[in-house]
């Protein structure tokens, strides 16, 4: 069993009144903001043996920036706190990574704070706008809906093997260190579907995404593997990598229609589990505490 | 030169735009949201030797409502990212601990994440509402602003001091452990007042507060050591000793006068720097990367 799943447990057993532990990003329906935060940990989430503090900073900017955007929000502010040896030389190229890529996304950078600590760990919080937007949640799938995808799966975590065998430089590396975002296709999601839809990028793996909405809708998901976007022919990677950030979105019929560029994957039936080619598949995502 | 101020400066530099690098709080005025994050390090904020997880919760939670409160908004929603060599037991003390207080001052947990790591850092984001309330900022000082504060000055440093010399406790221990916090007091000055005021809280001591007050107003500030609320009758704590989360403020007379239960502490002046008892106090506060 996943340690994760057991703290979330007994956190929930502990809190007197919280509905927290659901989605991606807390939703404040008064302000109409979408708030998301995670921390990013050296060699959990990244490695300087692989990366440069620019593009560590890219991307942990980029990874908060998709969970925006698929909860069908607009990214709007951030905040970043950073612990580590930190040296001139790095709080320059860091923060140079972390402007490039707000700047290209229109967010304003509001708050953060800097800690002395043994190895380097970045917190950021990012807030988004939903005025006129419906937004996703993982517990909105339901009978009949389509299962789509944009992106390619796979992709980033065949650039981290890559990495870890030697390799320099190549498609998969670029695409590791910097993930493509899915701006355009969540917002007309956001802003054209009428129905409630979940949505999720796919951080943890693609298959991580349909567990996830088929246990918080309660609903059996079919998908077809060969429909699946992808560049590279291995069904571990496909279906387990992580760090693709590609939406995966489960939506009404009438919906799907209306949004041009979404492929559709699956569908969703009544019962449970997810299943490829007609095959139930076991939970076998990436978990933080195994 | 303090390392933190220069990294700032490097960050501001870099950056293209931004307006961050001032208060402790961002404030969203579109929204009236205030928006803080920090972040507490194992062996850098606290220790496992002084306190229990519920205790460092507790405390944990109390420093950043302190910071929503002395922005003048009033403390909502709050997030935690919790990394650390995590266990059941663990999770249940410090789950209980956030509970127990955040329930206290009406504030709702919406989200949060887990995270493996070698040693405990806590990520913590608090979001207060500020609709009809007069916000602080620390550029706010004027001549002729009344130095106010309340508390007592030094009781937090004292009571680490006596647990760094085996001490168990005593008043100042317990002190140190669970600051009392002004919630009453803070809220009158956010909706009493009618001018610009600038308030902090003694995190990182009172001479801290009056010198990033003076610098950032441009003020000379005049202080009468005897006036200082304290139980204790050692300088250095009571000047410099920090986490006491005493709210010190500038505002002006008429502000002053509206508001029960402040303590004047001084005055401030034209020119510039800090005056105890007309003597200029150099900076000594806590330095993060010294």
């Amino acid at each position: 069993m996943n340690k994760e799943f057991e703290f979330l447990k007994i956190i929930s057993d502990t809190l007197t009144s919280s509905s927290y532990l659901g989605d991606d990003c807390a939703y404040l329906d008064e302000y109409k903001l979408a708030i998301s935060k995670d921390c990013l940990i050296e060699n959990v989430h990244f490695s300087f043996n692989f990366m440069t503090p620019y593009e560590i900073a890219r991307k942990a900017v980029l990874v908060n920036i998709s969970d925006i955007l698929v909860s069908g929000a607009k990214p709007k502010y951030i905040l970043i706190g950073l612990s580590g040896k930190l040296d001139e030389k790095f709080i320059k190229e860091f923060y140079q990574g972390l402007n490039d890529t707000i700047e290209k996304y229109n967010i304003k950078l509001i708050g953060g704070d800097l800690t002395k600590a043994d190895k380097l760990s970045i917190s950021i919080t990012i807030l988004g706008d939903y005025k006129n937007r419906n937004i996703s949640s993982r517990k909105n799938a339901k009978k009949d809906y389509i299962v789509a995808a944009v992106g390619e799966f796979g992709s980033s975590a065949k650039g981290l093997e890559d990495l870890k065998n030697g390799l320099k430089d190549n498609y998969f590396i670029e695409y590791h260190k910097n993930p493509p975002l899915f701006e355009k296709i969540t917002s007309k999601i956001a802003t054209l579907t009428k129905n409630p839809y979940a949505m999720m990028d796919s951080s943890d793996g693609l298959f991580d995404c349909l567990y996830q909405i088929s246990s918080k809708s309660n609903v059996r998901i079919d998908v077809n593997y060969d429909l699946i976007p992808k560049k590279i022919d291995n069904k571990n990677l496909v279906l387990f990598g992580g760090e693709d950030y590609c939406p995966v979105i489960c939506l009404s019929v009438d919906d799907f229609k209306k949004i041009k560029g979404l492929i559709k994957i699956g569908v969703v039936k009544e019962g449970k589990g997810v299943y490829i080619d007609n095959k139930k598949v076991d939970y076998r995502g990436f978990k933080h505490f195994e």
